[in-house]
């Protein structure tokens, strides 16, 4: 009994909730991705600079310092000198601390590009992750309009780097102003509005979900879900809904200017919406002027991004194509990404005002979408050439072990069987379950001779598989040979060459 | 009063201790750093595999699962359920956790490689980090020195991928079991001398630094440095220090073979000390036979690996050069990683014994080295050309924009001016601090006769220099053209042509 008890328990290999380990594929399409985002950035004329995953939790100006344990949506620790630290959750904060404590040394504008883990403590769910990648563009010390409308054209080129196709996405384009202007004109500014203000700006987010409809309800009584879960309503009179839901079908507006004319005949009197008017108009304009139209760069006044410390300008990249939901239905794919001009976040380190612009795309999300469209993951690094070991002598493995160094210093991809080599089955079921498009067997009749076999894994399983439908393939390759050892890296590379032809030709 | 006191505390822009931010030349040698990394890997038939940055406590296996606080050395906190997670601190842990939590999809020998941020919650100093980064490959599920010895050719190969010549770099290995043999030998076995064994490895480990005079003391009864601070000794005796000195200098042996023999010679009576005396020699006839001698892959008995977790053979990267010390010494650059055989790591989590084989690169230690050998830092990303502003209105900004994204469609960095356009100084200021190429200027003359000014901003800032000691330079290229709109990009591509010829012929 207590012999049982003292028994080692066994750890438990699991991994803490909301994270996850990526695998081959998911890097190289990682490293592809951002490799393409990465040149359009370059030739914007952006920099890289980095951050660490720490910052001191006031910095990233989330809670109040005097909580007593920062913890919530944030992942903190107190340092040794009892000061708080957090995990990142975006790489707009961080960056920000950098401009301002390196003022005296940046040149601005200060043009930089990231991309980096960034972490969130919140419930994990299907999707949900607590650490997950972003990447982000940013023009700091730039005030004009002229930047926003620069990053809106960089997240249109972006897209179409990545392979999505012109009219497969578009970059909504709207104004903090604007949008505020418009809640003060129903009655909703003033600090006692905040509430009812946020829950109108959600409401008309929902407008590509529920149209025009289920935003009157929102913004009136409120709206019941097909579960029967009812939304409680913003409750605007009749009149000042009409208002709202009035600007949020571009449909019938030819272009940008034309949505921007309507916008300023509704709520142009309005100071601050004015103002905002103004703005898109100066970003319409600019990126018209250098061939980026609304079916690029679209004027959307349902676009509302969340983040409470925009101040003009807002964007967000919608990919627009279908695709089939959880439940089965076909869903819009929605938004990979977005930004838009911050104003006062860098400021709060200075005494002086900071104006700065950018855009943080979804890494995670923008990688599902690619792989839907089928533009990632088409994988073309070729599994090793398995060496295999029939002899288990230091001799042997020796020579084993210089036909594999040989193969890689001709440029090829190749290891030596490293496990158990007693059983030969394990070695070619190994080579079969890694892809492997080549097996290299030398035993002691062949060594004796000098030779070595040379097995076409690719070839022996697609001459074992039904030939009928592969007509158009040339005559079969041999799948095994038996060469001279002089002669391994040159044959290897003629069958690589092979396997490389039959691959393009298939598509 | 009152008044002041209720001012907003400015917040203060300050990284943690510890941390720092990166920029642009750092990132872009870290990415052409570790491009070559991966490359050797790939060729020898890894692939990758990530883990994400947090781990359970327990899994990392540094405390006690009832330890209150573990907070030493690692970053921790405690999630909702309670449960203690920590920043991972090595990337070999979290790699053991993954194979034993995939245990059943993962196919051994299960090859793979990773680079990724890992964290030390230690006092910070000159050099030393809280944040830095690794570069891992490791074999699970192999139990042959083959594969260690595949360790060492490929960190050897890795080496030279890096331009590191050979002679100025060499891989040492040696293996725990000799080492704890020859402890045993000279009567420090048992669970009993644990602290003093550990003191032993730590002098042996002092061989390259003090010599064997140094290390006599150090096992003998202390050493005193030139500071006056004493490290008080093993205490062993004179036959014993001897025995164990004896080793160390392997100058006169011929090769690694050699080395083996007297390490067989002296401790080879001793059952753990000959198990791994014969997998040195294994390991040395394998690497000779695929051409990897001594001057590369270097059998040397001082090769102390602290890590607890190595069971096997273990080795390490040292580079050879000499480098100024902050004390102003001519010093030997040393380790820039290390590995070996964790055989137990995997096992904690399984019912049977999982073998295992890796090594790590110190990313930031051998950035530096690079540097100081000029392998890394030749930045050849040209600054953007930057398209100036000379006037505001959105007409006017909309043909600046033409111009900066015409250059950009035509494979040409470029970017518009974003800051504050009024002041011209600004922005050549801004051009020349940014390194930019070429400035192009349109005002109202120029535009009024469709025409466009280029300025060759390096030409400029040469003809203004001495030109005398360029006589080996060809005639001076114009600094200033004016050009019709239509014949920018070609204008520009060409001086950007003849700056980059420049550039080669300086070297």
């Amino acid at each position: 009994m207590s012999e049982k008890q003292k028994k080692p328990q066994k750890l438990k290999a699991r991994l803490p909730r909301g994270f996850v380990d990526r695998d081959a594929a998911d890097i190289r399409a990682l490293t592809e991705m951002t490799a393409k985002i990465r040149a359009v950035y370059e030739h914007y004329g952006f920099d890289p600079v980095e951050t660490p995953l720490f910052e001191y939790t006031d910095a990233l100006g989330k809670f109040l310092p005097d909580s007593d344990r920062p913890n919530e949506g944030v992942f903190s620790l107190q340092d040794d000198d009892d000061q708080w630290m957090s995990l990142r959750y975006d790489l707009t904060a961080p960056l920000a601390r950098h401009v301002a404590e390196n003022f005296n040394e940046i040149q601005l504008p200060y043009r930089t590009y990231r991309a980096g883990y960034v972490f969130r403590n919140e419930k994990p769910g299907p999707g949900r992750f607590r650490q997950f990648m972003q990447f982000d563009a940013d023009t700091v010390g730039a005030a004009g309009v002229q930047a926003d409308a620069e990053m809106c054209m960089m997240f249109a080129d972006t897209m179409e780097a990545l392979g999505i196709a012109r009219g497969d996405y578009v970059i909504r384009v709207n104004n903090r102003k604007v949008l505020d202007g418009m809640l003060e004109v129903v009655g909703l500014g003033g600090e006692e509005n905040a509430a009812r203000r946020l829950n109108a700006l959600r409401a008309l987010d929902k407008f590509d979900k529920f149209g025009i409809p289920g935003v009157r309800e929102l913004l009136g009584a409120g709206r019941k879900d097909e579960s029967g879960d009812f939304t409680k309503g913003v409750g605007l009179d009749p009149a000042g809904i009409e208002l709202l839901v009035g600007v949020l079908d571009t449909s019938s507006f030819g272009d940008n200017l034309e949505t921007v004319a309507s916008l300023d005949n509704r709520f142009g009197q309005n100071e601050r919406a004015r103002e905002g008017v103004e703005e898109l108009e100066q970003i319409a304009k600019l990126v018209a002027s250098a061939g980026y139209e609304a079916d690029r760069i679209k004027v959307d006044p349902s676009c509302v991004r969340g983040l409470e410390y925009y101040t003009g300008p807002v964007f967000e990249a919608e990919l627009q194509f279908a695709v089939t939901n959880e439940k089965g239905e076909k869903v819009v794919f929605g938004s990979v990404g977005g930004g838009g001009r911050y104003d006062g976040l860098v400021s709060r380190f200075m005494g002086q005002p900071v104006p700065a612009t950018g855009f943080s795309i979804g890494v995670s999300r923008l990688m599902t979408a690619l792989k839907n469209l089928g533009k990632l993951g088409q994988d073309d690094i070729v599994a090793p050439v398995l060496v295999t070991v029939m002899d288990g002598d230091i001799e042997s493995m020796g020579r084993y072990q210089r036909f594999t160094q040989a193969l890689r210093a001709a440029g090829i991809r190749a290891e030596m069987y490293q496990g158990n080599w007693k059983k030969f089955g394990n070695q070619l079921k190994y080579a079969d379950r890694r892809g492997a498009p080549v097996a290299i067997i030398q035993g002691g009749d062949e060594r004796a001779g000098g030779l070595v076999q040379i097995k076409d894994l690719i070839e022996g399983k697609r001459l074992s598989g039904e030939i009928e439908d592969n007509i158009a393939w040339r005559e079969a390759r041999v799948a095994q040979v038996s060469v001279p050892e002089a002669e391994l890296v040159a044959r290897v590379r003629e069958i690589l060459d092979a396997q490389a032809e039959d691959r393009a030709r298939q598509g």
